[in-house]
């Protein structure tokens, strides 16, 4: 095993609360504990191609702890084996430009490369190391929590508390109003956040993707709550929430908006809520706010941990490999292992059943059944 | 003068962070200092005609200063000269029901009705002291801060809390990703939130409606920034904002959504923008979160002491006025003298004129004159 | 197994962020899973002796997750085998109420009783259990997280959000003023509050009870920094942290205070950093704050899944075992196995040599080596 | 008038939250909207006697509305009329360095000096303008709001927050456990933030430097809401708090300790009221969180509108006076005026007695009157 010297770090995909916690924990502990030199590349991969690189230092890891974002960019559209080349004449064409971020990897002389990212980046990442025998380390990021093979990412918990300081807004509001308020938080494949600000929030219903809903039983939940002297309902949805059998009634009218904003999907919920009478409802679209901000304790605990271990992985030549959380133990585990599958919600588990347990509705209930209790 | 034994107090119009502190601050100072007895009125002014009251004892005020909300419910459409009556047949028809409101403050020995609202409830609280004789006291609400003769109501600093803490969220991610990030927030006739969020969080363009704005100015702003190395901008839109010589434009595109949501001038903003091209583009609309939450000291503050001050203007007779801030002070105004005027951004005044000078963009500038600072 | 129809429910010891979440989910799954009463039982098991209680409606678990204490009330002098009884003549003896608690169990009906409680309180519970066949089921509470069977309890990451907060708050006065900063939080016997609030808030030392520390590593690491550019440092201590070979010598300082304050041992370390020479010091004591105030999310859902999960034994006739966190799941353990062993850092964990790669100081290094990086 | 060029800015005194917002906007205004060049002074008055002086650009304005403290450093020892000179045989003694520093501020071309800082800097500043014809601009800064000459200054408003956020944590633990809290905040002259929080967070008890105390009202005050149902209270106590004459009693006291700890006149307070009898009590004292942390929105906004205007009195040529607040403007107070006055809170103003209108005691009450209400 060659002696690490030099490594380099990117930042893939969107970003999450969190990131510059990873960045600051491999710089310092490549210094402190390595001796070992940081290459920061900028915007993901594409600074690898571009070679928007410079050296990372002790000063700047500081003061990032409580800064959102990163410090290096990022980017949605930087897969390198399919990189928007622009032609002399100005046209753009997607060329694999692996080819060249290989080569400046080697120009930089970096014995390492710490890919911080998604799904997406971490198989960029995989097929780096498999197909060009790139040295990788991953490490993995989403704040959908939906990354298989790591029981919790960080981003999540912060995105978490907004979620459910949003729904402790909305609250107090719907309560004076009473009102139908539905929330729309992040989720598109996968119902995490949703479910957990749910619990957190004191939702009446949560809608995820993972379980098609009906509007029967919301309206149960609604009218059962009323009963109670409670005439007033929190909906948590996830943007990926849909209908029994009905993605496509939903996707058809998103068109008309006009304009590619995130989320919408509560806003034709609510409209049938309204429809079917009997309750004012107003929707909210919490979008990017989720994912900014100071990351919280947890989030800034478990990025510093991935950042360190993937230092470790990478000074002991343990590549092909991203880092994980399992149980109170960083561990880890093949990229090839880990890429491809998405952790959903399984409708059957324990939380989800506990929720059920508090009246909890996630709307594929039998109207009759729903929410029994008396006072 | 008849001494007061016994006041009634409700909150009328939409809900604002304080709301509870108000109510608290009435009970207590009414038991404390004055040993009057309160009656609190649920749903605004429907409660009066409905008879919907209840006692409220030290107990009652009891852990409302940091609940968002109010505990006595409210509502938009609570108008007793116009009064939703549904008849026997179940026809809906609008009457005139502010005798029977009057009637029951008689029935309830209200020596003093306390009315805590916006413009449209003081209005009926002047109407009911002027045309009827009910000895009222008003309490100014609006978290829009646009209500003439108070410089500050409480629920403005916490909706600016809440919008600056979205503003501190999105910086970061609009920072990583080089985006021009929209923020849509309260003010549909005044601009107070956007203004007063962009100067906390770092706004690089603020949309109000006091000020028409063009594009171009907008345009030139981001290209002035991404000059200096920031390619990135946060952009304040008030929901009323609107471009020069255009509220129809958004006006008529605005229906397609097919739902009443609060707000989305953002989204037609944030496509222009992306049309002239060069950037990438997200909004948000903030939206009833806004509304919610518990409330900042200062709010709780202020509300505290309207609600005393309201008290000590029932005690001493001084009906038909309402509660204001003057400097360290709360005053009394007339209520005919503070109503049916909006408190309104003046283009011109000081603080605009200040956020100019650090160079935020309204969007009445020469495009050829907006930040030429070199670094 | 007899139908379970009515449980008691009780809060004992320290208060925690939570106990009001795990009260609700006990008061919702009862009523809307299980249709069994609850009733409240006040102040610990002194309640129970006093016959202090109330039935707990659907109502009365409203509101409760953003609500820090408990509405049941708890003491820290709650052992019913030990009671205080005040004699006709004035004089309190000790004496052995336990057969009263039990007869007013019988009195109430209750077919369970849910302790929420920590080490203290879960040994009573569990001799209710082994030597009064009393049924008990066991929700354990610490916000130390030193309880030995769970791998977290709520509270925890409330008291680390305002340990963290607090350390936000002192990074930036320590590094404008160039001084030494201290804080000191809750652990009496174990570190886990420091170790993680040291990662998540950029602590530069962390001294827990687990690792005696000495002083020279300690300005080793201030001199360190202070080559570096960075002439100040955050300190944080655990309330039990003790030099090597030395509590006696701190024990001995502390009675001169006079009042029996909690904490102090930072004060002092903190006159005999300033001794040594070279900084100005302070010290701050976090105290009873981190005790308080609203649940984050994670504490909200965390309590509330025990809640459900002690219900859930209860009615399935699982007595003298309690809830517990393991991975992703909520398992029972016997109480028997749970209680009189504390959960404290191992000081060869991997968080501890996570935190020391990144260059935290522990006290127990070899000057010489501390911190050798360059920048 | 002499064109401005080049202003040089320092800060000076104890840091508190939006000192680097002022920065921030003497730079932006500086640059976009008066082409003026701005360095930034090291730690104080100290910087100019020493020459630790650098250019400030936008870019080192970027990112500074969020973070506390100040980027340029400051200390509370740094009079240059009594400087503190090393030797060259390694003895200190004090030295007038005026003429040095003015030396260097013609050696730097600056036009004019920015002084932000308290009673102290500003005092020095203004002995800079009479006395050595330094043209000065203050900025007022102090986190206990008590200067005269200008309604509020920055930082006073985020540290209400803490110390607001402080008492609602306490709340809840002194509610489940029966208790007295103690909350010590900052305020050695000047009351205002024990006020301020008192009426925000709840106090039952407040008591400030303005107000001597006796602790028969206190007392009367817990028992009175015990009658109620209420065991527990709150109280505020500023650290400039003191018995009816009585400084002395507990100034002898304070020596014991053994170090010079911020505050702790509530340990002595908390102590009197145990041996009084009949209630657990305990105390924290908030100390140096209350000037750290992220400035809240207002604190961001009012810092901002002072360094707008600093810098305009600056190329305008108003020297010897400095920035204040009057109702909704910015306006410029001579320094001569401001200095040497301390603003305290008026036992009789409004807010004190709207304080006591709703039950709050400041121990100078007859103990007969305190809180009759009932119910």
């Amino acid at each position: 095993m060659t002696a690490v010297r030099r490594v380099g770090v990117l930042t893939g995909g969107g970003d999450a609360p969190g990131l510059n916690a990873v960045i600051r924990a491999v710089v310092r502990s490549c210094k402190v504990a390595h001796n070992v030199n940081v290459m920061g590349i900028s915007e993901g991969f594409i600074g690898l191609v571009e070679m928007k690189v410079r050296e990372l230092t002790m000063a700047d890891a500081s003061g990032l702890l409580v800064r959102g974002g990163t410090i290096l960019g990022t980017t949605n559209r930087g897969n390198p084996f399919r990189y928007a080349y622009r032609r002399p004449d100005g046209v753009e064409e997607l060329v694999d430009a692996s080819g060249t971020a290989k080569k400046n990897i080697e120009k930089l002389g970096l014995d390492c490369l710490i890919v911080i990212g998604g799904d997406g980046s971490l198989s960029i990442g995989e097929r780096f190391w498999r197909e060009l025998g790139i040295p990788v380390v991953g490490v993995p990021k989403t704040i959908d929590n939906d990354l298989f093979a790591t029981e919790f990412t960080f981003g999540f918990a912060t995105a978490l508390e907004s979620a459910t300081w949003a729904l402790d807004c909305l609250h107090t509001t719907a309560e004076s109003h009473h009102r139908v308020m539905l929330l729309e938080v992040m989720g598109r494949e996968a119902g995490w956040i949703a479910l957990h600000a749910g619990l957190a929030g004191g939702g009446d219903v949560v809608l995820i993707p993972e379980i098609p809903f009906k509007f029967e039983p919301l309206m149960a939940k609604f009218r059962a709550r009323e009963r109670r002297g409670r005439p007033f309902s929190l909906v948590v949805v996830a943007e990926g929430a849909a209908p029994e059998g009905g993605a496509q009634v939903f996707a058809g009218e998103d068109a008309v908006t006009g304009w590619k904003r995130l989320g919408g999907v509560s806003y034709q919920i609510a409209r049938e809520i309204e429809n079917r009478g009997g309750y004012e409802v107003r929707a909210t679209v919490l979008g990017h706010i989720q994912r900014g901000g100071t990351p919280v304790p947890w989030d800034r605990i478990l990025a510093t941990r991935f950042g360190v271990e993937a230092v470790r992985l990478a000074v002991s030549g343990k590549f092909g490999h991203m880092v994980a959380l399992r149980g109170d133990r960083i561990v880890s585990v093949p990229l090839a292992d880990a890429i491809g599958h998405l952790k959903r919600v399984d409708p059957n588990c324990q939380i989800v059943q506990s929720a059920r347990s508090i009246g909890i509705v996630f709307g594929d209930e039998d109207p009759e059944t729903v929410d029994r209790s008396e006072g």
